[in-house]
């Protein structure tokens, strides 16, 4: 980050570090060649643990959102009864896609902002007569709230009740960026994106599949070619994508695990939990008010809302002409929240430029901030997050 | 082109020229910010006139069989008739998606290295009876065996029958690399990717789409929704995307474009006339035989049919070691053939390249070849393309 080129503080596409734009740059090859077979096989050798998962998964040429297509067609069939819990734009997006497909959709919506209830979930699935859901939707990191749900503790609640429900979760803004046990959790399937955590482009979805996940495919009948799983899995198993791959986007993310190799994982996480700390601190000490739940904030994205009288174009745009580009709402919150994001390569110093750069803004708009204790806010926050200070109480 | 990197001789992905190279090192921008709107602008109004449409058309962060698919599941509901034409691999991929969302396909199928008769596609659908079918499936460029169709004679050939079929073309190896009028010839819907002519890494499809196509979305049943033709119009008209874009590939294709409209479109098109000359030229003076009818040899990729007791993974291994990359053969002609590609950012110094290459290892191969006489007959069928010679009768 440099003041000639703009801190991208958008919660995806996330910034390219300098070697992952390089080789964006990369010249094209055969992707039916021993190279992109090696490159396909390396990538993949290194997601499967930040998924937490020895099966099989795929990689997919299309944004997130095909990959929650891809998750929903490929075990699901018509009229299969789903329960899909959402909180926010993405949950709602997901339960669509389902009903799109001709699923039997109930919804089990949360107050946007908030987690799911484990005990609501494992209510509303108890609720379900015989032979019960056939999946159940969950979000994991819910982009347009800022909000993380509990994903362990949700399906653990989920096999309280139903150990035949197949779990599907969206982990597009998480996977990657904090740590996530699929196998462990009994999750059957779990959807990324190259443009979030992984630091690359956008334009590859991945996506795992637990051993029921691959089970349910052979008898599941929504239609699907172009995101077809199996033929994803039996091509990888060749060194190939069953359609031309988005080379450039593998280059990236095979580039993003590098890095993301020689920095290891726990360092990875610990460098997200120290951004998400310092935005929340720093943005709470701006006199803003967090839109999400904060026992379930979310460690990739921080949504806060608009005040009240508080002109977002104007100051917006003296965000931006400053270098710090954020996002705003999404869905039915649009106009009454912004959002920060922390996450793929992300660094504190980030996070110091974009809360400094809002605080000059908020001086310009009259807000009644203390100068510099935003800033002092979020480097307290960072440390405690380090382990660097004693616990500070908010 | 030199020789310290390869020479991409593949029907796609293409070689990137260094300036889409350095287009897909650019660093992420908002996708939903005014910068994008403008690039997205530029993009649809460059790549209109080479699909000679002024409709309206679509980009799909996908694969060209994305587009496919697209195209078939927006316009279409389970049960509908529909004629596939397929002279090859792609044309049977085009007809396996229709059929796998529960289209009630009648195949016409051609000899592979054969383009369809017109006559013989009027004759199908005066055969159908009423109310006939609702759609013509034809492959422009059939990248597998070098052909490439005459669509305005077979569109004409089927509005002669048919006034209301709607008619789908897969050009997606050959728009933007020959003239194409789909307004003019009355096309329906036409399929092309990022990879092929367009110079740019593979990741995007785009579909144009006639107001008769937009207006059968409105009642087409077939589920869709990362494909969805019609939240891809909409969003474009705000300057953005339904999903995240593939962003990188969506500089590259602006970049790309941006050659072609400094080359001028008329001499894109010379251009891959004459490497495509080049190519057939050669490779027949090296004693191979051309796999298509030449009376509609594609521009864009030439087919051989490997002699008899040709080694041809020696054969192309020595090929390789000197930097020049073919294609084999796909499907049913796997192992019978190998593809020269000419399309995108191809030179005719590339070309000679690879027709010295081959030269050099089928001497080594002790096939009867005299030294020289294939470049030789490239340059002349070039220069005779280029109207620098007077025709030279083959």
């Amino acid at each position: 980050m440099n003041r000639f080129e703009p801190n991208l503080r958008i919660p995806g596409p996330t910034a390219l570090p300098p070697s992952v734009r390089a080789a964006g740059a990369r010249q094209m090859i055969n992707h039916r060649g021993p190279e992109f077979a090696a490159m396909l096989d390396r990538i993949l050798t290194r997601m499967k643990p930040y998924f937490g998962t020895t099966g099989d998964m795929a990689i997919l040429s299309c944004a997130g959102t095909g990959g929650l297509e891809a998750a929903v067609v490929n075990v699901l069939s018509p009229g299969d009864r789903v329960l899909a819990v959402s909180i926010g734009a993405f949950g709602d997006r997901f339960a669509k896609i389902a009903t799109t497909y001709g699923a039997d959709v109930t919804k089990l919506a949360v107050e946007w902002g908030e987690a799911a209830d484990p005990a609501e979930v494992r209510a509303a699935l108890a609720a379900e007569p015989a032979p019960g859901y056939k999946a159940v939707f969950l979000t994991h990191n819910e982009t347009s709230t800022g909000v993380m749900n509990p994903i362990p503790e949700i399906a653990a609640a989920i096999r309280e009740v139903d150990d035949n429900a197949l779990i599907l979760v969206d982990s597009v803004s998480a996977l990657g960026a904090v740590p996530f046990e699929m196998d462990a959790w009994g999750i059957d399937i779990v959807i990324t994106g190259s443009q979030k955590a992984w630091m690359a482009a956008p334009g590859l979805a991945m996506v795992a599949a637990s051993d029921r996940a691959w089970a349910a495919m052979e008898t599941a009948t929504m239609p699907r070619f172009y995101l077809d799983l199996h033929a994803h899995r039996d091509s990888h198993a060749k060194g190939q994508t069953p359609w031309t791959p988005a080379l450039a986007v593998v280059y990236q993310v095979d580039e993003g695990l590098e890095l993301m190799e020689r920095e290891g994982a726990t360092a990875v996480f610990a460098r997200h939990e120290t951004c998400a700390a310092a935005a929340r601190a720093g943005l709470r000490a701006l006199g803003f008010e967090l839109f999400a739940d904060q026992r379930f904030a979310s460690r990739t994205v921080t949504a806060v809302r608009l005040p009240e009288g508080l002109d977002w174009k104007a100051f917006n745009d003296g965000v931006k002409r400053r270098g710090v580009i954020l996002a705003g709402g999404q869905g039915k919150i649009a106009g009454h929240i912004f959002r920060l994001g922390h996450l793929g390569s992300v660094t504190l110093a980030e996070m110091l430029d974009a809360i400094g750069v809002i605080e000059e803004v908020s001086l310009e708009h009259d807000r009644p901030v203390e100068a510099g204790a935003a800033l002092a806010a979020a480097q307290r926050a960072a440390l405690e997050v380090m382990g660097a200070l004693a616990p500070v109480k908010a």
